[in-house]
C-alpha cells in the first residue's frame, strides 16, 4: 500500500473541491466527457450504479401502483407551447430537430436536407406529449387514476456541464399521473416525494430534507414543486429529486377531461416526479474521500473484492483456489435481497496498484489472502469507508458478511448526517446570515445550510441570489413552520426556510 | 363468452393480414401511434413484454462476459462520415439537430435559434461514437477484448412505419466489441448470433434460421452480417436480429489501435449486434390468432388471470376470497426462474367483456371461479393458445401450474415450427420458383420460404427483387452448402439460400 500521507486523488477536497470531484469520477472509471458537447459517456462501473438505482426505484414505483411505459423522444414545437410557463422554462435550451436527412454538398460536406414542416425538439421532459396521450386514454372517471412511469433519456442544452450533476443529455425516470380530484393528486405528489426520501436515505445513505420550493424555484407549469435537498461535502445543496403537483394546468393544456360520476365533464389533476443520473453525482459528493469513491453497500456493484497475494509462483495456485472458495461461500449469502457480489481480482498487476484500483472504485470491503492467512484460517479485511484494516477469522467473516455491510451502510448515513448537522446554522439576523455566507474557510468559500424564519418575499430571494449566490432550497415539510419574524424584513414570517448555495 | 363463430379481432388474418396485425396490437393495448410522425407510444402491457425480453437477454449478455454502458444520443455529422459505406447507409434517413434553442418570432411562433456550428444527428446506431471512445480506452493488448452492450433508443427516419416492426424511433440493445484478432471477433459475432437464436426459440417460441446475409443485404460497413430470420403467419420473413463482423473497417475509421505483445501497433477487430422492439412485432405475428394476442408463457407479463364469477351479490365476498387464495397459492410457485404472475380481475364489467379483454391480451391461462367451483374444489381453466376449456381440480392446478405453462410454451414453438415447415418449398427450377412467388392464396399473395441452390450473382438478386419482391433472406449456417447447380443460371451454386418476401 502507498504511504499514509499520500492520497489517491489529487487535488484533495480541501484543495480544490470541483476538481477533486472530476478526478474521483475519472479514477473510478464512472464516466467521462464525450466528443459531443455536454454529453457524457457512462462507463460500466458508473452504469451498474445506475442499474442498481433503477432496480430499487422501479420496485418502489411498482409497490406504489405504477406501471412503466414509453413515449416518443421527440416533441412537436407546438406542444411545448401549450403551457405558457412551461415553454418559457424549456424553449431556451433545447435540441431542435429541423431536417430528416443529410446530403453531400458540392464541397463533399454533409449538410442537412429535407426540412421538416414543423421542427421537433428532443424531450427536455415529457408532460406535454404524455398529456396528449392521456387525453386520448382518459374518457371517464373509471379510467382514473393513470399511474405511469417512464425510464428515458432527456436533453437540456445546458451551457455549463459537469459529469452526472449537469449534462446536456441525462438518464432519468419521469412519473406522470392523472387523478380525478385535487386531493388525490396532492397525495400522490407527496407520496412519491417520500419514496425519494426513503431511497436517498436508506439506499444511498444520503440524508435529505423534504420540502416545498418557493414560487421562484418551482418547475415551469407546476402549482407546487416539492424536492429532496442534500448537503454535499463542500456545504452546497444538491436538489436530488422533485415531485410536482401540476394542478389542472397541463390537463387544460392537453385537454385531459373525464366524465365524472355526476355526469359533468371535468379536467383531471396531474402530477409529475423525477430523479436522474444526477443522483450518482450526489452519492459521490456525499461519501467519497481523498482516496476516491466510497459506495454505500446497498447500491455497490460489488460488495467484496478479493485479492490473492502470492509473492512466490508456487503459492499462486493454492492462494487463488482459496480466494475462489471464499467467493463461492460468500455468494451463498445475501444482503438486502441481493446475492453478495464478489470478484476475485487475478489481474497481473503489482499488489499496491491493484488494491488502490479498488479503493478508488469504492468497493465496501477488500479482502487480501496470502499463504499465511490460509495457514491461520484468517482473512485480511479492509473497510473502504473508514480505511480500517484487520485480520479476522475466515469463518466469522463469511457468517457476518451481511452484518459488516449493514454496519458500513449505517455508518455512512450517520457520518453524512453528522456532517450536515455540523454545517447547518441558525442565523437570527440578516447580518449574521450575510456574514456566514461571506466567510471563507480555507481557500474556498465553504458554507452549509442556514435555517431562518422568512417572509417569503420574492425581492429578498432576488437580493440573496445577487449578493451571495444563495437561494431558498426549500421550506421543510417537517419543521417549516415559522417561529418568529422574518430575519431579513422583520415582517411576520411565513415559513422557516433552508437557504444555501447550490449545484 | 361470445359465440364460437365470432372472432375478437376484425378483420381476420385471412381477410387482411396487415390490418389484422394493427388490430391485435390495438386490442391488446400494446402500443399506438403518437402524434409524432413514425414514433410509437409503448403502453404498459407492451412495455412489460419489452422489460421481460430485456431481463432475459441482459442475463444472457452478462453470462457471455458483457457489461452495460451508455453512450451519447447525438453523433457529430463528421463521425458518420468516417466510414464510407456507413454514411451511405444512414445519412438518407436521420433526424438532424441544427439548433439549440427556440425563439418567439414576430408572429408569436416558436422558431429554431442558436444554430450549431456542426449539426448533430440522433444516433441511428452507435458504431462511430462508440468507436471513438474505444480508441481512447484501448492502448495495449491488455485492454482487449472490450465487451460492452448498450440499451438505448435509436432513430431512423423511415417513410413507411408500422408499430413495432418499423418505427422512426425504436428501443434496442447494441453490443459493440473490440478484439485483438480476427478469429476472436468472428467467434464473438457467431456466439452472439447463437444467443439470439436461443432467445428467439426458447423464450419467444419463435423458430428462426441462423444465416449469413448476401453482399447486397449486409449492414453498411460490415464485412459479414449474420441474422436470425423468422416466418410470420403471412409467410413473409422477418429479420429478427443481426450480428455483424466489422473486420477492421470501423477500427480504421475510429483509429482503435493497440500495442500488441510483439511490440507492433495493430488495428483492433470489431463486432456489433442488436435486437430491438421489432422482436415484439415478430412475436405477435408468429403466435397471435383471430382472437388477438397469444403470449409465450416465458415472456408473458401475467401467467394467469383469475376471474371471480358471482352472479348474486351475496356470493361475491366468498368468491373473491377464493380467487385471492388461489392467487396466493399460485404465487408460491415459480416457472423458469420467475414467480408465477397472477392477477385477480375484480373490475365491475360484464363477464364476457372481462374474459375477452384477457383473451385479446394473450394471457396464457384464464381461470374462472364461481360458487359451484368452490363447492366442488375445482377451477374452470381456459388455455389461450388452443382455446381449450376444462374443469380441473384446484389442488392439481396449483401443483402442476409450471407444467401447464411449459406445455403451452412447447406447443407454441411446435406449432410455429410446423407452420414454417409446411410453408417452405424447394423449387428445382427458376420457373417453379417464379410460379410459387406469383401464385395467389385466397385474396392475398401468400408465400413462404423457398430454399434453393444459388450462384450468388448480384444481378439475380436484383431481378428477383424487381420481378417478385423476393430477396435472399440468408444462407443458413446449418444446411447452407449447395447440393447442385444454381436454379436460376445453371452455374455451379455457391450456396443453398433461403428466399422470401420480407418485412
Amino acid at each position: 500500500m502507498a504511504k499514509q500521507n499520500r492520497t489517491a486523488i489529487e487535488p484533495t477536497r480541501a484543495q480544490d473541491y470541483p476538481e477533486w470531484y472530476q478526478q474521483v469520477v475519472r479514477a473510478a472509471e464512472l464516466a467521462e466527457n464525450s466528443p459531443v458537447r455536454g454529453c457524457m459517456v457512462i462507463r460500466p462501473w458508473g452504469y451498474s450504479l445506475w442499474e442498481n438505482m433503477q432496480r430499487v426505484l422501479d420496485k418502489m414505483f411498482r409497490d406504489t401502483g405504477h406501471e412503466n411505459a414509453y413515449f416518443p423522444l421527440f416533441i412537436p414545437v407546438g406542444y411545448l407551447q401549450k403551457e405558457a410557463e412551461h415553454v418559457e422554462g424549456f424553449a431556451k435550451e433545447c435540441a431542435v430537430v429541423t431536417h430528416s436527412k443529410l446530403e453531400m454538398n458540392a464541397d463533399g460536406k454533409l449538410v442537412p436536407a429535407a426540412p421538416l414542416e414543423e421542427p421537433l425538439i428532443v424531450r427536455p421532459t415529457s408532460e406535454t406529449i404524455i398529456g396528449e396521450m392521456y387525453s386520448r386514454w382518459v374518457q371517464s372517471y373509471r379510467d382514473l387514476p393513470v399511474l405511469i412511469n417512464q425510464w428515458a433519456n432527456v436533453v437540456r442544452w445546458e451551457m455549463r456541464t459537469r459529469l452526472f450533476l449537469r449534462t446536456a443529455e441525462f438518464l432519468w425516470q419521469e412519473g406522470h399521473t392523472a387523478h380525478a380530484t385535487r386531493e388525490e393528486a396532492e397525495a400522490e405528489t407527496l407520496k412519491m416525494l417520500r419514496v425519494y426520501e426513503d431511497f436517498a436515505q436508506n439506499w444511498m445513505a444520503m440524508p435529505v430534507i423534504c420540502g416545498r420550493k418557493t414560487e421562484g424555484e418551482k418547475f415551469p407549469g407546476a402549482v407546487d414543486t416539492y424536492c429532496i435537498e442534500a448537503m454535499m461535502q463542500d456545504g452546497k445543496a444538491l436538489q436530488a429529486g422533485t415531485s410536482h403537483f401540476l394542478g389542472q394546468n397541463f390537463a387544460k393544456a392537453s385537454q385531459i377531461k373525464y366524465l365524472a360520476e355526476d355526469g359533468a365533464q371535468k379536467y383531471a389533476w396531474t402530477t409529475s416526479w423525477g430523479v436522474s443520473t444526477r443522483l450518482i453525482g450526489g452519492m459521490i459528493m456525499t461519501h467519497s474521500d481523498d482516496n476516491g469513491l466510497v459506495l454505500p453497500p446497498r447500491l455497490a456493484p460489488l460488495h467484496v473484492v478479493i485479492l490473492p497475494v502470492a509473492h512466490k509462483e508456487e503459492d499462486k495456485a493454492v492462494v487463488e483456489k482459496s480466494c475462489d472458495d471464499l467467493k463461492t461461500a460468500l455468494e451463498e449469502r445475501s444482503y438486502c435481497g441481493r446475492q453478495i457480489a464478489v470478484r476475485v481480482d487475478k489481474r497481473d498487476l503489482r499488489g499496491g496498484e491493484k488494491a488502490w484500483s479498488w479503493v478508488k472504485k469504492g468497493v465496501p470491503l477488500r479482502v487480501e489472502i496470502g499463504p499465511r492467512d490460509i495457514a491461520s484460517g484468517t482473512v485480511f479485511v479492509s473497510r473502504r469507508d473508514t480505511l480500517e484494516k484487520m485480520s479476522v477469522s475466515r469463518a466469522g467473516f463469511i457468517e457476518h458478511i451481511a452484518k459488516a455491510l449493514a454496519d458500513i451502510q449505517d455508518a455512512m448515513f450517520a457520518r453524512a448526517k453528522k456532517y450536515r448537522d455540523e454545517n447547518t446554522v441558525y442565523p437570527k439576523t440578516k447580518e449574521e446570515f450575510y456574514e456566514y455566507f461571506s466567510s471563507e474557510t480555507g481557500g474556498a468559500l465553504k458554507c452549509g445550510f442556514a435555517v431562518a424564519d422568512f417572509c417569503a418575499d420574492a425581492e429578498i430571494e432576488d437580493a440573496l441570489a445577487k449578493d451571495l449566490k444563495v437561494t431558498v432550497r426549500c421550506v421543510p415539510l417537517d419543521g417549516g413552520e415559522p417561529r418568529g419574524n422574518c430575519i431579513f424584513t422583520g415582517k411576520p414570517a411565513k415559513c422557516r426556510a433552508v437557504f444555501a448555495k447550490s449545484y
